[in-house]
């Protein structure tokens, strides 16, 4: 069950190495505090093999991406590798320039990830070299819904089988594939989106929910998918009159710091195709 | 009106390209994405050709400037400017050291900008080549009042005329000016300034309001300027006790949120001189 | 008295230059603003000997070093130092990577630091060499307790008299000592380790005490320290169901903005051994 994957992360306490933007990384610390997780942030080439030996699980971001950082991706994620430790990529922006592009595939081709997670758009970029990427934002044509989930699930379970790898197809509805099975996932709030930052703040959260669940990888990242769009559901329940984006922001995190497994199992929402 | 200007924000989504500070960066992702904008960040020189291409506008803030970032401000400013992008600069401690003031100069040599918003000593500085920037706050004896408004609204039009460039200087009262008109602004609250980054924020909002308004730069960025104070009133009405700095900035963003056109045009306290 | 120091600190609005990392950046710097100090944050080598010398201290955390970052924290120490200006060292992760490590060590061998602030495994590291850093956490076998608080108290004393400089070892028990005196400190809430940065931002508020304190160096830290553990406790006593860690945060620093010298005095908890 999904909320065994979650209080696995509160038992197991993993360590995440993250190498991610600076425009959502405080989130991303404290969404993986909120979890159970511990965070660590390193992208300097020269010290990430020793943070990322310490840790359990990368989590590479690369929504603000440089020339040093990029080393760091590279060189944190051979070694996460040599380690056997849970990789997960976030191709923030792929698409939108060839710099994202063109990182996001040599590191797809360089490093095994146990995960990667995006926007449609971003894994099209990927998977196909196509894709038409309004910034770090889903494409609306793009878009997973009723209408286009035949198709969006044969797309994520060929690429996920073509890449050996779990992908994470996160937006409307979410899909989690292994190549073989398929969780489409229908938690969460339109209005999420208008937080900086909940996708990369999933992208850590999925991390450590990895390392905390090394036999159970797929149901894994399902479950940190639906905690998160769980506690967007919640979080947005305890809006009161006067609250925005900003105080949305806070209460999600707060969501997951107080959700059990218990309650992740009621919540959830999905089907497994 | 002014509130137009908001709606416009609202119905076009504009996507705006910032290189700023590390300290404020998520806030200014958070604001514009509350007004109804769209962020991206990205400041590596090979990137932000293509980031800048597929965006609206361009905010540039060097609180945190570094000697790559810089290379990216201006690398960014040409394309933006080639594009006919709205390019904004805010020119954060201007005065304070050698390195900011240069930066800031060759940047305006260089790049025509649309808006240049700062405090009243950033602007100073650049305009006169002289100002005492305590930090990135108003020297307080250069601030602008009743007692000093007249010949403050002189220099703003002065300089707007100068540089040829819409320019804003916020603090207690605020100017915007094209050289011909000067809106005299007095939204806002004092608590605003114990808030990091109100003011980056605002250049990112700003950014938004010229872009989603090419017919009526003026009256978009004097729009901008009533929005963000007009949130720092409304956010400062909800306080509860034992509220403090912290809560006082989600409460301003919150407003942006939730704020209408209608609001806006009530709410909006200016002259035009 | 405690309460002195805080009140000195809202009368003369220390300017404290931070090199620190840019996870918890905003919180250091909203966490100044709330005490009535003011921040400036600049980095690059070419900029940051200017912006220290208008400033009152210097705040240096390795949080997220760099190549160039480290370059910045040499070059704007050595002007500090020449200027007579109070210097605190941060060492985040010291012990946990050898660049991290080498980069504390070096700076403390070049640079005369007035405060050294960090958890036990982070000093034991530059104290001993050694010590078992779990990221940038204390480790837990490490940590002082009731049980190991006479060889910790001794330790700390023993280190601050080699080092020549105060040192203030934080977690559930925080200890500050100048080689004489120890304070032996019990505000705070154990939830504060579930809040990313509360030590980064402690060291931005002790790096303002000490600049508005100068005569009383040794009771400034001890002041800023149970200033922000009465804090967080204050800040609990505010928490609602269904607030976490995210609302906590807001909490906290609220609690500093909306603190005097009478509370600190009443609420603070220390004894000097």
């Amino acid at each position: 069950m999904l909320g065994e994957c979650l209080e696995n992360v509160r038992k197991n306490v993993p360590l995440v190495h993250n190498i991610t933007n600076y425009v959502t990384v405080n989130d991303v610390a404290n969404v993986l505090l909120a979890s159970g997780g511990s965070p660590i942030m390193s992208d300097e080439p020269e010290d990430v093999e020793d943070i990322t030996s310490i840790c359990g699980g990368l989590n590479i971001n690369i929504g603000t991406l440089n020339q040093q950082t990029i080393k760091g991706m590279f060189t944190a994620g051979r070694k996460a590798a040599e380690l056997g430790h849970p990789i997960l990529l976030d191709p923030v922006g792929a698409g939108a320039s060839k710099l994202r592009t063109e990182t996001a595939v040599k590191l797809m081709d360089e490093i095994k990830f146990t995960v990667i997670r995006g926007n449609i758009s971003e894994i099209k970029t990927l998977a196909l070299g196509s894709g038409t990427t309004k910034g770090v934002d889903a494409d609306v044509a793009d878009a997973v819904s009723d209408e286009t989930l035949d198709s969006a699930v044969r797309f994520v379970k060929e690429f996920a089988k073509k890449a050996d790898t779990i992908v994470a197809i996160t937006g409307a509805i979410d899909l989690v594939s292994d190549g073989d099975k398929c969780y489409v996932i229908r938690n969460g709030r339109p209005e999420m989106g208008r937080i900086t930052g909940t996708g990369c703040q999933l992208s850590g959260l999925t991390t450590a929910f990895v390392v905390a669940n090394p036999d159970n990888k797929l149901e894994a990242v399902a479950a940190a998918v639906c905690t998160m769009g769980l506690a967007g559901e919640i979080g947005w329940s305890r809006m009161q009159e006067g609250d925005g984006n900003s105080t949305y922001r806070n209460r999600i995190i707060d969501a997951i710091f107080n959700m059990d497994g218990e309650t992740l199992n009621k919540g959830a929402k999905y089907e497994i195709r």
